[in-house]
């Protein structure tokens, strides 16, 4: 059973999308990535900040998926980090409404003694300094680093990023933010030269176009299961940073090999994550749903042709 | 080795995008799909029309790859079909700054007489009348029927579209297109409301996304490969179609097992024909870089996860 650090936000989400509307919900990139990464055998933590407005049944919901939470710091009479966003018709971009930093405006991530010693850490969508932070607290260099990010931290952190980056194995981005680090429009391009920056291997995420994983000269692809409803992609990038994780501590084998399976797992919770708005699919998913449906990824993606 | 018709345009093309502009140059849908499907053991023919102002070459270069075109009429005094487009930066979209019908405003495709009893049809994009011309002409339902079309007849001749959608086996459609006709945006739902309108079998094409095969409840995705430079896509879902059909007519199995192998050569092939100006890479594709390519396209998508 690998260890894991997962370092993000525990949020409150309010979404707004074609299909309806939700209050303020559970959210955050830590809490998808957790819940996604418990479906596998893994002793996991939660670095974060919140505030005492946070209810008490979603750190619970987290401590009975045997997700480690005494690295979430609780800040007495301190607000939650909130963010409330729009989807448009195709679900395929939004618009955000609201971000209240709150806490999170005064992040300094604690990692919790014991797990200064965890095989992988996942550095959730935060600001470089404070992933960088992390990194620093482990008190010997992880097996495996893995880091997301947004294209707002390039366009406000640039050289904080890139300083990041360079400490790190494995890198999470959408295709758009590829394109926007590099300068290069070829993902194919684009993902060798983040490759000089720091992590051997790069993940670009397309949505429901599904996901590349680059390494050296390999290149794997994971589709997204086509799904006849799509009801709130939120958290969808993170539950596949979190089944990635996931699986790669529970298998404790981080070769190139492996990590094509653990995309695939990766892309199978996310296919669940979107059926329902904020963490309710995850909450509730069971192991048998999640290995029947990784039959229909094999189903969808393998084929027979001799090869000469 | 499978017997196979082709309608569609043999054409000039004119065609600017970012890495340059070509002259007046070899297409139009039958010829990508004929040499595509040449790469394979087929005995196939080309029913189309041009004016006599068509360089003898491009006649010689469809002969030499062992495509019949006898079924090529050839008018006199006539001019071939012609378009001209430019492509936008980022390869995904175009102008169309001419088009000129010549010659194909009056086509009345004839099927030769020795293609009659073809195992497999390919309907190119055509005026649906024409397409429904083709297949009353064969002296046997061929095994298979393959229809390409475009949102164009679905504006402009959307009854006669969907009379001779009722009489195919397999149609090829691209996203946008699946979704107007249906008025469905999920793929999955839009491929099943097609499935009532005739045929059993729908090849969602999403360009650099790949493309999707659904029949019944089973659904299978082949990648497009990533790749370093897309020159011009002009043709690449032609080349798509021809791999397609190639392989079916060559390997005489249209089960789904083996279409699933059917859209990976055709994906293959695909790459290839970006990879240059027209039909350039196309005329010149050997064998043995489509055989290396095949292996490249396995490790993108293959995974040994074990099922439970």
């Amino acid at each position: 059973m690998g260890k894991l650090v997962i370092v993000g936000t525990v949020a409150f989400d309010e979404i707004e999308s074609p299909f309806g509307k939700t209050d303020k919900i559970l959210g955050g990139a830590a809490t998808f990535i957790g819940l996604a990464a418990s479906q596998f055998n893994v002793d996991s933590t939660i670095v974060s900040i919140v505030g005492d407005d946070l209810p008490q049944a979603y750190l619970d919901l987290l401590t009975s998926k045997g997700i480690d939470i005494s690295g979430i710091e609780i800040v007495q009479g301190g607000k939650t980090f909130y963010w409330k966003g729009k989807y448009h018709n195709d679900l395929n971009s939004r618009d955000t409404l609201v971000t209240e930093l709150n806490t999170l405006a005064d992040f300094n991530p604690v990692v919790p003694e014991n797990y200064k010693d965890a095989d992988i850490v996942m550095l959730g969508n935060l600001h470089p300094m404070v992933q960088m932070s992390v990194i620093n607290q482990m008190a010997k260099r992880p097996n495996l680093i893995v880091l997301d990010t947004m294209n707002f931290w390039m366009d406000n952190a640039l050289d904080d990023l890139l300083e990041v980056i360079k400490h790190i194995d494995v890198i999470t981005i959408n295709d758009e933010e590829a394109r926007q680090l590099t300068g290069e429009y070829s993902l194919v391009t684009a993902a060798a030269k983040i490759q000089t920056m720091g992590p051997k291997y790069v993940v670009i995420k397309k949505g429901e176009h599904g996901a590349l994983l680059f390494h050296d000269e390999n290149i794997f692809f994971a589709p997204a299961l086509p799904l006849k409803e799509v009801f709130d992609p939120t958290g969808a990038g993170d539950t596949f940073a979190g089944g990635f994780v996931g699986y790669l501590a529970a298998t404790d084998n981080i070769s190139f090999e492996n990590m094509k399976n653990a995309v695939i797992h990766g892309s199978n919770l996310a296919s669940f994550s979107v059926e329902k708005f904020g963490t309710e699919r995850m909450e509730t998913l069971e192991r048998d749903e999640v290995n029947k449906r990784l039959h229909q990824f094999k189903a969808l993606t393998q084929f027979d042709i001799e090869l000469k």
